[in-house]
């Protein structure tokens, strides 16, 4: 894959930890999260502003992939590609601890783009994000 | 203090402690809140229904003692007393362990009071809590 | 499917919405956790109590479809089936609104088990979780 | 006051956000904590390294005052000063929002010390964190 690549780098907050000391798993989505509202961000845009216009991106699905857990402290790196397909933009995630670049959690987001109300393509995502699909 | 007394019974959640294995500080306040919100519907009402009427309580102090810690799993009574204070409302809340009664947290939270984007003694509350009062 | 079911009534918590008023995604995560700890509960152990005998489960895939969004306050019923699948434990999720049935989100939770820290298929398991599979 | 102050920048996340759109009361202790835990890396320690050397720091009471919500996306500075009183250590957090300089939220964090299972002074703790006292 020669696709161009967001990177994000994040720190494990402690209260991200569960009583095993690892990242519980739903926090690998909020870091994902995270890094989609600052790949818009770096894009100049953002989902509020895509809200005001109408135009609401919403996650269909998510498929997370837990291969090393982070702990307290742990730096890691955030990245991302996009694709688009059909009526949806599909995120594909991965979070590598810094240190040894051990891959964590690895995921695809699947977003359906509601327009007044309606599923629709939402063109203007193509044109947003060219340089990434 | 012969005050009648709001009870709810709750269960502490494994994600919601941290890596000492116990109940992360931030939590109380989630117990607190979520315990107003049961209180309130038991009164018949909502924040969010105060909302639609234009008025809005907003938190404007959040003071709480740490006790005893809870832990996975446990069962606890969270309870709480009402008090007028001027233009604000007082919650005293405190969480007990079930298994043993010991208090975990007690706390006082100041409500300030919203009316049409106005600070506003909210006099509807004194009604609607009179029993509390 | 004719697989006996474990339900649990839960509520939303208002703090568990985000900026859009509804349930934020992760959150499903958790509400999943929760269910998978009250059906070990209904069996009479915990994965506190595995852990302390040497067996960790470990979550390895979360698979989640998101249908209607929960909003603040709604009443949901979190429901499980489990399957054994080589030496993966699959758990079945589905979220349903209480107040009309609508299916809120479905996925599913692949589970590896570590004994004494090496990839096991943790047979224990089958026999604690008999009458569901 | 003269004392020396530590800062650390963050950005609220969507996520922290309520269905208000603004950042849940129960985030500013995260975000305090946050920053205990970025100032003690200043320092070149950590909690959890107290915590192997036995030195466990407790947070005994959260006294909070909420004065200007954050909103989603907003840049803030988190900044804290240390006082010594008696045996417990007081830590004074500031969270001003980036943007206009607003006064967000300021509140005291009281933390007792556990050494070995015993409440202490903790005296090495006066050392550390010598240029802040």
């Amino acid at each position: 894959m020669n696709k161009k690549v967001f990177e994000f780098e994040m720190k494990v907050r402690d209260y991200e930890c569960d009583a095993q000391g690892i990242v519980n798993n739903a926090n690998y989505l909020h870091y994902f999260e995270v890094t989609r509202h600052e790949f818009m961000a770096s894009l100049g845009t953002s989902f509020k502003e895509s809200h005001l216009l109408g135009v609401d991106p919403v996650v269909s699905r998510a498929d997370l992939h837990y291969k090393s857990p982070l702990a307290g402290n742990d730096l890691f790196i955030s990245s991302l590609t996009v694709e688009r397909k059909g009526i949806k933009i599909i995120f594909h995630h991965a979070i590598n601890r810094k240190s040894d670049g051990a891959l964590c959690c690895k995921g695809t987001i699947e977003v359906a783009i509601i327009v007044n109300g309606k599923l629709s393509r939402g063109d203007c995502y193509d044109e947003l994000m060219k340089q990434y699909l």
